[in-house]
């Protein structure tokens, strides 16, 4: 990663058709990401703003193109992903003027844009950088084990499955702890973490032996300087798929609170349906048991994802959840991440 | 994997420095390759033979140099590896003179033969293939968890540690299973495996996403074709930086049987001396409650690595194993893999 923590930037952020509820990166960075959103790029939105569609984030405008946006911009950020994470052929006109115009160009696609011969050679002459962030680092390593040696408390959020909302919880977190007058920060495992972040590692795209170590790797970077990481989950354990991922974050988070996260109702794992959900205690079982031979962890508190819930059945589905682990629950979106904050016991 | 499972080729091995005792992968080829060992290079051990320093394997001469052989030899295989997984200029003068000698070149270091300008221009000019095992295929992707679907019966060799000997016990099984009658097959998962039978993945360098599906894809390619499939296991679930190889190895196999391998005596993960090993009930408990979710798998027998005691130690610690885990357990190089073959119940 060539981008830095903590700069303000004036970005836009291309989002073709997909605006709002395709576009998990775009959304993810203007709600959480420290950016200057200047616009939005989407041709089907176009002349709407970002408020008409989504609630509580921060305005702007949605255009129909990169050349119809009359502000300074400092970078173009793909906040889309077709399926197979490839480069859409539609985007590259609106890529090039925004090169053109001296933007950087920031992307989480498998598609690599360092790659792309023209638009590498476009951003040459105009002095701007492609920014891979799904790209691991090179000199990435194998973990040594010793990531409980930092002085920050660490927790990771841990699932039931895939896209049960590991990452929304982890910032919601680390807001809510900002709040209550700790010092949190995220670390960031996914290309969305990463581009709100400015830095990260892109955890499933690393080679298969440095999975723990590229988790440790980032902990003792900021682990002296903060009170308490949120580690940034990903997959489950039990993920047919993904588990390798998850199991590699758990051992080289070595974190002392799991904050257990689930998607109120789902019965299977998402696209793999044979997989039947096995119960709550089940999951607290195999993550606590997993760790406990190499460092002591527990699952601290539940998060909730109740969002295709009424506000009287998300509640009960909380106090469901809250009673089927024994610990603090809730959703953080809809409601407030103090109560897991508060379960961390700082 | 450009090398072909059956062929018979004619191979020298390097091991300059190392054989036997640090020339792991020389001495898996030798003791369980189909193919034809010309002579073995180790500059320090010139003159003797290979049956001069190991027993029950076949022999060949030792020499300092590949100049000094003097028979056609179709392959030079790298049979050792320093600390890093670079390439050992020592070792160039070889390399150079086997390629110019119209032999292909075998490595499964880190560093590839084929990012390597001299020998790859040098390769070209001779018409020869500089093979490098660790590096992954292009076209790996995620599993689709149903590796379970195949004709075949498929055993996992799991560890309690890395350097137990997963890979040793998956060629005993396979080979004591032929004697049995039994078509069985190996689906290697680490360079020396990969050396060995002349394909498969190196799984602790795919990308960690693909980790499960780079082993599935190895069984659902070669599953209907034999009775049992033993798969050869990396890690160890609880390892502090290779539990993610461990783990999708676990889910990506989708294994009916597993086969608990243990050294006889050891206390701590090797080189992270903090973690020290669980009990046997702890390693079952694991293995068995991470996979239950996703496919029903049982440990079925026990393999334990006595090589550091005398035949009346080994005869005791193998009784206390099978002891501690209520099943039938062996040393399969020292005594035989029978017992695990009836062990699988097939």
């Amino acid at each position: 990663m060539t981008t830095t923590a903590g700069s303000t930037r004036r970005i836009a952020i291309l989002a073709h058709e997909k605006f709002p509820d395709r576009a998990k990166t775009a959304l993810g960075v203007i709600r959480y990401g420290g950016d200057e959103i200047v616009a939005v790029l989407d041709r089907d939105n176009a002349g709407s703003s970002v408020t008409d569609h989504v609630s509580d984030v921060r305005d702007a405008p949605i255009v129909d193109s990169f050349a119809a946006i009359d502000n300074d911009v400092d970078a173009l950020l793909i906040g889309i992903a077709p399926i197979g994470g490839g480069f859409d052929e539609s985007w590259r006109d609106d890529v090039e003027t925004a090169i053109r115009a001296g933007c950087d160009i920031i992307a989480g696609l498998h598609y690599f844009l360092n790659e792309d011969e023209e638009l590498v050679s476009l951003a040459e002459e105009h002095g701007v950088e492609l920014v891979d962030v799904r790209k691991p680092k090179d000199d990435l390593t194998v973990s040594q084990g010793i990531a409980d040696q930092v002085d920050a408390h660490v927790a990771l959020t841990v699932g039931t499955d895939c896209s049960v909302g590991k990452m929304t919880v982890a910032l919601e977190v680390v807001e809510a702890a900002k709040e209550a007058g700790i010092d949190a920060a995220l670390i960031p495992t996914g290309q969305t973490g990463i581009m709100i972040e400015g830095w990260g590692n892109p955890i499933d795209r690393v080679v298969s032996d440095f999975t723990a170590g590229a988790v440790e790797e980032m902990i003792l970077d900021v682990g002296d300087e903060y009170d308490l990481l949120v580690v940034e989950g990903q997959g489950t354990i039990i993920h047919p798929a993904y588990s390798a991922v998850t199991c590699g974050i758990l051992h080289g988070s070595m974190a002392e609170s799991l904050i257990l996260c689930h998607v109120a109702g789902r019965e299977a794992i998402h696209g793999y349906e044979d997989v039947s959900i096995p119960s709550i205690d089940t999951y607290v079982e195999l993550y606590e048991s997993l760790a406990a031979p190499v460092f002591d962890t527990e699952i601290v508190a539940g998060a909730l994802n109740t969002r295709k819930l009424d506000d009287d059945g998300a509640q009960q589905a909380v106090d469901t959840y809250a009673d089927e682990l024994g610990l603090p629950a809730t959703d953080p979106v809809r409601f407030d991440a103090a109560t897991i904050v508060e379960g961390l016991d700082l």
